[in-house]
């Protein structure tokens, strides 16, 4: 055995260390991601009321960070494999006072994208932060989580519903 | 006036800008923001119990990405400045389930590094859950906010204390 | 003499070279850059009468590129100095079968923006071509080009204007 | 139908979206473009007449440039893919008071490599201009545009021939 | 003959090139390097002796680091291409007074990863360097150098063992 | 005391650490360092009787490659600040068997530029290595150097003269 209890990115001996995947067969890959983004009530209800544009593009502003943000992974999680992805899907929309961020990440490949899907959530969840935080510091960004992979040894893992936002 | 309420990163039209810094004064600035990785219980104890080795090398490779993180942040953030950093500091330690990330940064500029800050303990905070996900695909991050901020026009500016982790 | 003619990045043996700028003073420096994108007379159309949000987002999203782009420039253009910049605006708009493009950056220090405000123009005129280029392969780049130029030894540098587009 | 006209960047509802193509196949692509940059006739004849060096170096400079910024395309570029490329090829000659940069690139893969080529050559042409910009500004860049895509859905497709540089 | 001798990145007229691979099979590859830093007597002597934790985050730093740095590969050396990477792993251990490294890379593609490899040796050796130069700048980081390669139409290819260091 | 014996990096309990230079003055600062690639004799030999051009574009090659790595360098290194550099030269020779290139950096800022010193002559090397090593895999990186730093507390380093190549 050569990891550390479940943790793959553990060697026996306690070191970090990337998953040898190359002996892992390719298959079809899915990964998706949550982060919301918790507004001041009076950011939040500038967005809302300012006729579309700010909003429009502040969540735009924020979902093409995300994409471009997917695409950092590697560069960015030690860790992490550089991967061809297939596609990433940003969304964001205003959900009371909050932000709620959803990236979808697809490949073929030999090891999922659940982190793609979590750094493009991250990294459009500090986009939005960072275009608000003038009119409230105090914002606060998170969960982040894991909402569903598919494909690879593991098969599907889905987040189960909770109420409410957590 | 040639902002949009109080969002300096939104122009009177509505479109999402950098805001121009050229006529302000060169400042010192720090920052430090928190980040939380919430762990499945299991995953706290085995980190916790492991020796050291496992628990100290996830949170020494936690910090390290987070130092590098915060100098990707320009390339990350659409609307953030290049900037001259003086000191990224990160910590991470294990606090009951969780892992508590810090970040604190410096520059002497024009604008604030908020979003060094926050870049660096999302970042250190998205490694964690990289290593452990393998063993816990639940774990969640947040929040991650903004603990305090010094230096430029807006001065000091320090979150509340509350009780709990939140 | 140490350089090649009037070429700066030309030394006097001919080979490449960054331009030392460790003896020239700090000043303040402002560039401004254009991009034009050709499109198909059919792709102006559609993006004119689609209701607004494909146009927009078409052009906020090679804005967002552009101002992304600027940074990365000294990752780029090899003989290009790393800075801090204070600013970065680049705005794009339908001006007939084209797309227009307007950069502009400032920032304070020994060397100009000129290829900043160049990179993140071409940037945001590749953007808008891989966003129009499945309804129309034709479309063209061109011309970029510098518009303005103020700061440093040389000054203030204008083109001079000319009927049309060109 | 889930685009927006024949925009496959565009989604239904006129949002930036990345291409989903997890479902194509993967086949043999190429895409070659062009880019020009228009040098003051001083400029051309300096290079032309100073004994090879001078010019061997400033196109060298520019088709390596070239070469290392088709693989930063998707680091730039917000919607393009990430992709394992075969080959890129620059270019570069002077051709009367101009310099023609053409770039051409291979992969296998499930999308086209038409935006490796035209940024290949627009980071070429930009390294052009920012190497003779000491000697005359005014130098322009342009037409960029794409000579030839093969392979892939919609099969090969070439830019008409006429008389000229344009 | 396209190349020049046995330089198959130089071109039949003396240019740089890449290697255009798209007819080659793709092939599981791999590839170690080491890499040496030789510190001062004094530097070693503290590292080994300073109860673990210095030498062991110098040496995970340099690990963490060497991991990244082969991702950064194909932005660095010119005519590397890009590759998804199926496994990087780097080893730093105290050996007398020196540090040495090993990284081993492997994948599955078209074209070998000795310079993912060379590279991920380097950056961890600069990363060592860059913590010890306070105490002794005098270090030399050296030989760097491929141990084995596997895989591709050159197949395996092994460095001849020798007595001591070098 | 807040660092580890001599060693700036590490801090007293032993954990890596970037330097804090928030309180240090801005001084102008240069370093150079060498590095050498040791070539298969008939590998010189090709490169020097090739008439010119292939051992010209491969120096050149190196040359570029190095001045662009020295702006990679705090996205490298763990502990390195982002600077901005005033100046990089690489220089690249065929000495006997081997190529030695020579790399110098000046910046003014509150920190050393050692390190961009170091990695630019480090991808240097690695970008020689890669274009000869179809000719032969055996060459040999080294040693990678400091030669000479200026500016700051710590004043003027020179290494000392010694006898041949090391």
């Amino acid at each position: 055995m050569n990891e550390h209890g479940g943790l793959s990115h553990v060697s026996a001996d306690g070191a970090a260390r990337m998953v040898d995947v190359s002996a892992k067969p390719v298959t079809s890959r899915f990964a998706s991601a949550e982060a919301w983004v918790r507004l001041d009530a009076a950011v939040a209800e500038q967005l809302r009321t300012s006729g579309g544009m700010a909003k429009g593009n502040v969540l735009e502003t924020a979902r093409l960070a995300g994409v471009l943000g997917a695409k950092h992974t590697p560069l960015l999680i030690p860790m992490c494999h550089t991967l061809a992805i297939d596609d990433v899907q940003v969304d964001a929309e205003l959900a009371g006072e909050a932000v709620r961020i959803v990236a979808a990440v697809r490949c073929e490949g030999k090891t999922g994208v659940e982190m793609e899907a979590m750094t493009a959530a991250a990294v459009a969840a500090l986009t939005v932060y960072d275009m608000v935080k003038s009119a409230g510091k105090a914002a606060e960004i998170g969960p982040i989580r894991l909402l569903e992979k598919r494909g690879g040894k593991s098969g599907t893992w889905k987040r189960e519903a909770k109420h409410g936002q957590d």
